[in-house]
């Protein structure tokens, strides 16, 4: 279940430690655009280093496409596309095997794997397997914007901290390209500011935060979405909890939406002054009935605080059968928020594009 | 797309006008029961008719099972039930197809399908396409409890009025057994009747409510989940925005989680007195890297309010091309929040039943 | 797995003795014409008592539509069609399922599904849930002729008697509407007569003969078929090997083929007078790397005998451990040629039409 | 539809000019074992030289594990295996894409991608692409193996010369062993002599030949193999048609079976000497309603002859509408049994592998 997609079918494979990692792609219609320099530019947003908070810049995962592409187009093949590991060599794993990290998947994946389960560095769990997803949403992306289809993320909150929401009902063009460059995407600077200053104090605390991450996508045709399981609303969500740290997700109003009453949730149709019909609010966040409703496609997902903190932290030893406590070495990112808003928004990408070959 | 499944596949039919609805089950273990009486059960709780504002009690819908079951079993081949609809002559609803109601499917239906849509009642977008599931969850919720497996759902808010929240870290089995024979399921009952009252009045009102449930599975073995896009999130995400209304789930500490920092989130291990691994807080919901915890797994979904009010609401004329006004006549549920309970309870059996056959 | 169809999905349900057989088909474009007339037809062709040798016709199945048609056009859900069983009254089967017949799928649905089978009539192993596939197949006939797309079958032979082969190049477009119509269809009606007198004879002699259908569909653009494991071919088998009895299928010159030389097998092209690249010869069967060259497609499949005959056969007796004899009683069908044929031409029929809406 | 498995999906992918082609495969059991050198064996009698009429041998193709395996164990995540095309500079390979050759993919494949396709050396339609699905093939066969389930393959015949079938009742487990090891798999060394002859003297006369691919495999459990489309007729057929010049495929008596009589083609049941349920003959081919029966499974495929030959050729210029001759360069294996014959024993391995996970 490394799989996913309904007519183009991307499987991603690999583990942290392993010598590459990768994602092949079925069913990308053949002449489909790949464009090389978009794919490395969504990877330089994805860079381990790139946050406010690195003290130094690391190199973006490079991209070879080993197969399906012929002078930036596919050939009707499957595409396969593999980043190497920098870092492939074995270190001592073997006591967080024994010694399952709170919050990370060690415990059950020891249970379920035993033995046969490549725990270095989180193995098949780690936050790095989102790269090989952001390659097949970057070609998603740059095909979506020549269909006049727009996807961009921000930073909505980081702990307490809030920023402006996407407006419901704008399209908001602009500020779509303008975030979409933003290694730290957020609305209003000084909300960043303040998201910057909690990461900061949390990670000075030896600690982590979390946040959320909205999404809109404009452009979308009326109608688009399949019946029942199908709808836009399934196949995001399917996506979005393929990214880890991921804990929930809501579509326009969303959870504030149940608190509602009827006739204030409702979302009134209208004639604009060009005879198009919209609706006044977007409480819907552009889907009914699982469908587009020409309204922009409003989601927020909620982020979990980065598992891995310096802090000591109780555990077992799975060893002894006696509880002990670890505490995780190592430089890890104290609140990835900034990181999974490229993985969210090039995730959404490719769920829609494969919606769009139905 | 009105099928689901990755191992048990069922396919929902019907229309809320056609002559029946049903479902259709691929891939059953030969042999598995098959309680008529439990279906029934779960469908009188799903009833119509089925709440505390009802006037009079409507007839459960009645479960006929065509194919696939022998003296209560399974027999390796695919199980159809269907539910005849009483009131399936056409009544006219052109004017529904011309001017779209607000939050309902009717307008990206229009546009997607043009003529060729069954508009009578709402089409395969009824909330009554959502008793096929149930049918199939009910087959899952009885498989389940033989092998251990819990699943319940109380109605956690509706409109502003909360319910005391499922425990995180206690099995609850007693209260469990208790909600589940609730037509209205709450823990407090004082919060229930605050519940009552706030839908009695945006009844009253001529509105309706929305409100989320939540929902609790015990009894999971540690480390059922398929990786990635196969792990227990997904797959219960993408059941849930199936169900009609639903416009959010968050799992665990969901949203709320989003706000905290690692090492309040991170749910520590520890042995207990029987030496079972388990968690002191469980903010993942009891699922890491998808798989199950062992601890219990809890989610919960938003309900938005009921589309169909009798207030007047503004909409557009697609024939005329002019803004227009519509009344919905004719008796709706003000709040789905109960009947939804049952649906979210079933439809999550099935999910985890189809993911314990992997 | 009684599953079928990539883009089209129909589900096949029911036993010879359960209350009906159907099929739900989910997938099929919004506004499809559903002729029931045209279904009532093939139904007719595969009726049980339709063949030269019955003494007395059989009334057809009859298909009720229960859901997704309005209209006679698809409305967007799924469809969901049966037949309700005359003889679903449980007659005492259990000796059948511990002296199991030869080559019925008794005895390993015997060790596979244990008690948990329904051996009344063959259960789901039974020729008649060939029915549902006709009627999924009917629709894509119907749907394909107005595509400008022509699937036919003749009986190729019936023992050692073989009709005239369809020509491989050669549209032969009245040919196939006249073979449509054909109860036992044939090129050559001599051959036809000699086929009858060989059944006959088999039958006089308490025993079955077997056949092989041919098939040609007409009219499919250049170029259909997916890569690899979506070709024409590996979507046609699969669906063929779902039809009880049929053990082997070869395109165009098929096992002949294999024994030519390159320089005679080899297809060449030239332009016809109207400028089509057409081929000299089709050895190919009109299909090269799985796509559709624009030659007519041409496949055979072979249908053993009948596997149920009168005489008196060894097989083994499960309760005692010992060899024994078994005779089968009631009427059988001595050959299946000429109702397998209209099934081979529906079910391919209708792997094409799912194959058309990649 | 490069993707294959219900159970276990591979994925192909490549070019024969690509810079590599390679497989993923998502689903294998965590701890299954990869022996690479059995994998390495498999590879060199697929090699291209690897015939008795190499003039001189070619390297086999390497195979490098990227993903998915530690210590020649699965780990839960996706294999990636790739093997690098020595040969990936472009020539000129325009003239062919405007003057298809004959029985290649070529015309339909011009037709269907137009200019988006990888022309050279045949693109995705170059018999190379078998080499990954042998990869994983390799890997099923050695797991096979553990479990008691052989799998092999002999040259059933070259043109008009026929080898020895296989026994249809007995396991011949020694005969396997041998054949497994041969690079040109033939049961009579006489027969084999000859089929060399017929190939040679094809090749001298600038032309090609076809043959018959037999398959055996023994161990399978009674009962194994899916409900109607499922069957292991299903499976195994889809599979094979994925491999380029299969045009037929047979299980059992197959063709021969549809000219026999009922008595004649049932295969009766009897207790041997250990009580255990067996048939006296074998036309079933050792599947009986899709399922295993226990007795040896066999099959046979129809390889058409190498479609490049060095004879002159007729064809059509796409470019100036005219008929025109072509001849084709370079060397090509004038006949493809030998080579075909181990990739029908790792496809079928691994259509049979995925089953099992059912």
């Amino acid at each position: 279940m490394n799989t996913f997609g309904d007519n183009i079918k991307l499987c991603v494979f690999g583990q942290s430690h392993a010598e590459c990692i990768g994602v092949t792609i079925d069913g990308l219609p053949s002449g489909t655009a790949v464009d090389e320099e978009y794919v490395a530019n969504i990877m330089a947003l994805r860079a381990p280093g790139n946050s406010p908070l690195a003290t130094k810049r690391k190199e973006p995962d490079k991209v070879e496409f080993l197969s399906g592409v012929v002078d930036g187009k596919t050939v009707g093949t499957s595409v396969c596309a593999i980043i190497r590991n920098s870092d492939s060599h074995s270190s001592d794993y073997s006591s967080i095997f024994k010694k399952p990290r709170p919050s990370h998947a060690d415990f059950p994946a020891y249970i379920r794997y035993g033995e046969n389960f490549d725990l270095r560095g989180g193995g098949q769990f780690s936050g790095r397997l989102t790269a090989p997803i952001c390659i097949a949403g970057a070609i998603a992306l740059s095909n979506l914007e020549k269909m006049g289809i727009s996807v961009s993320c921000h930073i909505k909150s980081v702990g307490e901290v809030q920023d402006v929401p996407f407006s419901p009902t704008d399209d908001e063009n602009e500020l779509a390209k303008k975030l979409n460059c933003m290694a730290f995407p957020v609305i209003d600077e000084k909300a960043g500011d303040k998201m910057v200053e909690t990461i900061v104090k949390a990670s000075a605390e030896l600690d982590s935060v979390g946040g959320v991450i909205e999404c809109k996508i404009t452009g979308l045709p009326v109608g688009v979405g399949e019946p029942m399981f199908g709808g836009i609303e399934n196949v995001i969500s399917r996506m979005m909890f393929g990214i880890p740290a991921v804990k929930g997700i809501e579509f326009g109003a969303g959870f504030e939406g149940s608190k509602m009453r009827g006739s204030q949730f409702n979302d009134s149709y209208y004639y604009d002054k060009d005879v198009n019909v919209r609706t006044k609010t977007n409480n819907a966040g552009g889907i009914c009935g699982g469908m587009a409703t020409g309204m922009p496609v409003i989601f927020r997902v909620a982020i979990k605080p980065t598992p891995s903190i310096a802090k000591a932290q109780e555990t077992v030893d799975l060893a002894t059968g006696k509880n002990t406590v670890i505490e995780i070495k190592g430089r890890h990112d104290p609140c990835i928020a900034s990181r999974a808003s490229v993985v969210v928004r090039a995730a959404a990408a490719f769920a829609i594009f494969d919606l769009l070959q139905s």
